[in-house]
C-alpha cells in the first residue's frame, strides 16, 4: 500500500539506482533539499551505507540523508509507488511517452494531489539505467541540455527535477485535475511487477519464448506495453486472475465429459 | 560597445564574484556547457588563475574554461551589457524588480535577440554580492529555494539560470518582443558607470552628502534610481551633458550683468 502519510507531503521520491560515488549521493540530497524534496532511496550504492562523503557532500541536507532508505532492486525501490518516471540522456526506441522536466513535475503534481506516490529513477553514473529499469516506468524524462555536450551528473539532473517540482506547486492547478480515483487508484509498481513476474513465469511454462534469446527483448516490449496501459490496481487483480485461470486449463473452453464446458474462469483463489 | 559577434550567440555571460574555490568555477563551467552558455567571466578569483580545480571540476566543459576571462573588478565584467541581472538568496529591501528564474531568461532572451548583452551576477559562497554591486544590476533573480532550507551553491544556480535560458530557446516568441531599437540602445553598464561615477563627483563637489556617513546608503539609492530607469545610451548622454553645465554654473539663473539671465544650459563640449 502507499504511505501517503510521508511521500505526499514530500514530493516524489528521488530513487538513485546503484550511484558509484557518495559525493554525487550527498549534492542529490542538498539539490533535495533546496525544493523540499524529502524522499531519497538508494539503491544498491557502490561505496555501501551509509557513506561518510555523501554527509559531507550533502552540506546542511543531514535529514535527507539521515532519511534515506537503501533497496537491494530497483524493484524493491519502487515497490510502493504508483507513478514512476524514469530520467535517461539518450532517446531510445522505449514504447512510453517521452517528458521534458516541466511536464514531468506537471505529471506527477496532480497524482500526488490525489494519493497517487511517485517517483523519479536516476541511473549510474556512467551507464544510466538499464532497458528493464526504464521498462518499469510510466515515462522517460529528458533534460534538454545541449547535444554537443550533454554530461549532467545526477545531482544536476536531480536539480533540476526537484525545481520543476516545486515550481509547479506554485500554480494552483494541481488540484482541480483529475487523475485517478479513491475507490480505483492506479497498480503500484509491486502489483505491476507481480503481474510481469506472473505472466512472465506462465509464458516460460508454455514455452512461449522461441528462440530463449528472444526472451529478454520480447519481456520488455510487453511489460512496456502492460506499462502505458496505466493500469489500476483492480484492473491487475483482474488480469492475475484471467493469467491463473488460464494456467489451470487450456484456452479454449473444453468439455468436462459432463456435458458442460469450462471457460477458464470463476474458479481463481 | 557591445561585441555582438561572440556574446549573442551563446547567451548571458555569467558572472562569478570572487569565487573562493576552484571547484565551484569548474562545476559552473559544466553547468553553463549543459545548457549551451559559453561566456564566463570571473572577478578575482580567491585561489588565482588558471585554476587546476577548476579544470578537474570542469568535466569536459574545457571550452567554457579556456574562455573564461578574468576581470579585476565587477564593474570591469559587465562594462560591455546592456542588461544585467544580480542573483540574490536573501530579500533585501531593493529597489529593483524581482524576477524568477523563468522570467528572467524571459527578460534576456528577447534583449538578446535585439542585440543588447545580457549577464548574470553570482556572488561569493559565503556572502553573496555586495549591495554596491546589486546596485548595478537592471533586476534581482531569487531561486525558489525552500525557506528551511536555502543552500543553494553557485553551481545550481547557475545551473537553474542557464536551463531555463535554453527553455526559453525553444519558443519562438523572442523574436517578436520589442526591446530596444538599433538606432536607441539601451545604455552599456560602462555607460552607466560613467554616468554614476560623473554625477556622483558632482554632488561630492557640491557638498551634497551631509553628513558624510550617509553617501554610501544615498548613492546607493541614486544608482538603483537610475539603473530602474532603463536608460538609453542617448539618454545617458544628454544626462551626463546636464550635469556638465550644471556643474560650470549655479542652477538659478543669475544675472550676468549685462542684463541677461544665464539657463545652465548651451554650452556643453
Amino acid at each position: 500500500m502507499q504511505n501517503f502519510d510521508t511521500l505526499l507531503s514530500d514530493g516524489p521520491a528521488i530513487v538513485l539506482v546503484e550511484p558509484q560515488l557518495g559525493e554525487n549521493i550527498g549534492t542529490a540530497a542538498r539539490a533535495m533539499a533546496n525544493f523540499g524534496l524529502k524522499d531519497l532511496r538508494i539503491v544498491n550504492p557502490r561505496e555501501g551505507w551509509p557513506n561518510e562523503r555523501a554527509n559531507a557532500a550533502a552540506s546542511r541536507a543531514d535529514h535527507v540523508i539521515a532519511r534515506a532508505r537503501v533497496f537491494p532492486t530497483v524493484e524493491a525501490a519502487v515497490a510502493d509507488l504508483g507513478f514512476l518516471l524514469a530520467t535517461t540522456a539518450r532517446s531510445r526506441a522505449l514504447a512510453k511517452p517521452v517528458l521534458g522536466p516541466k511536464e514531468a513535475a506537471a505529471a506527477l503534481r496532480p497524482r500526488a494531489a490525489n494519493g497517487i506516490a511517485g517517483g523519479i529513477l536516476f541511473g549510474r553514473e556512467r551507464i544510466g539505467l538499464m532497458n528493464e529499469e526504464l521498462a518499469l516506468a510510466d515515462a522517460i524524462v529528458t533534460l534538454p541540455v545541449d547535444p554537443e555536450y550533454a554530461s549532467l551528473n545526477i545531482a544536476q539532473a536531480v536539480l533540476i527535477l526537484a525545481y520543476e517540482w516545486r515550481l509547479s506547486g506554485f500554480s494552483g492547478e494541481a488540484e482541480a485535475l483529475p487523475f485517478g480515483r479513491p475507490d480505483d487508484p492506479p497498480a503500484t509498481k509491486a502489483e505491476m511487477l507481480n503481474l510481469f513476474e506472473h505472466l512472465e513465469a506462465s509464458l516460460d511454462a508454455a514455452s512461449f519464448f522461441r528462440p530463449p534469446e528472444r526472451r529478454p527483448s520480447v519481456v520488455e516490449g510487453l511489460r512496456a506495453m502492460l506499462q502505458r496501459a496505466a493500469l489500476t490496481g483492480q484492473e491487475v487483480r483482474t488480469l492475475r486472475g484471467m493469467i491463473a485461470a488460464i494456467e489451470r486449463r487450456p484456452t479454449r473452453p473444453r468439455d468436462r465429459g459432463d456435458g458442460t464446458l469450462t471457460t477458464g474462469r470463476g474458479d481463481e483463489p
